[in-house]
């Protein structure tokens, strides 16, 4: 029996153009960089214990870094958890960086989701309430 | 100005093999099932207030779905925290689960990281401390 993973450290978000693909999340989302970007990738701080980090697939994945390889292509997904009552200001910071809407989702357990797309097209959720069962 | 991000709350992996991705995250890393695995995907919760989902690419890419389309290839990562006084436990549990460790790294700021690979070839690590700047 394996001992208890205590949560997710960090989450990765892949895409080429790294200025453009930090500068969403830093910018847009207002995450907080905790390093410089470069052209391997950003990190940012989420809350106290998780990460947010974007890479370079075509620099991640190359052979011979000093932690194991990887890189996907494609578009990936992530979920952000945002406060109830911030929506509206979510739609006006959206609309105010020119980021359109692609879709929105009350769902049936009370809460209500945002989606965008970040400049690599990964579909990024803001999200209200707690959707999957407990 | 955006107002803040509360958290990720949903973390995503892909793979094609659902089952056999499925069972390394239930029965190797030990995390909670909340819905049943189709071919679609899975859904583990890994705290309160965070999600770990499975995805199959070519079906969570398709276009028509009631949520925006998504979906990537390659290998990914993601890092999971765990307790440092559990490393030893985890090795035996990976090594009883036929898991081989690809690395193993012992940070600077006091962490250690054990990498392994998921059935679909994705780096998952699992990890000791803080290794990111505050």
């Amino acid at each position: 029996v394996s001992p208890p993973v205590v949560g997710v450290y960090e989450t990765v978000v892949y895409g080429r153009d790294m200025e453009a693909l930090a500068a969403f999340y830093r910018e847009v989302l207002g995450l907080r960089l905790v390093e410089p970007v470069d052209e391997l990738g950003a990190a940012f701080r989420i809350a106290d214990d998780a990460m947010l980090l974007l890479f370079d697939p075509a620099r991640a994945s190359l052979p011979g870094r000093p932690v194991p390889s990887h890189g996907t292509t494609g578009e990936g997904h992530i979920a952000f958890a945002v406060a109830a009552e911030s929506l509206d200001e979510w739609r006006a910071a959206l609309a105010a960086a020119g980021v359109s809407i692609e879709q929105e989702v009350e769902w049936g357990r009370g809460g209500h989701s945002i989606y965008v797309r970040d400049p690599a097209g990964n579909s990024v959720e803001l999200v209200t309430g707690d959707l999957w069962p407990p």
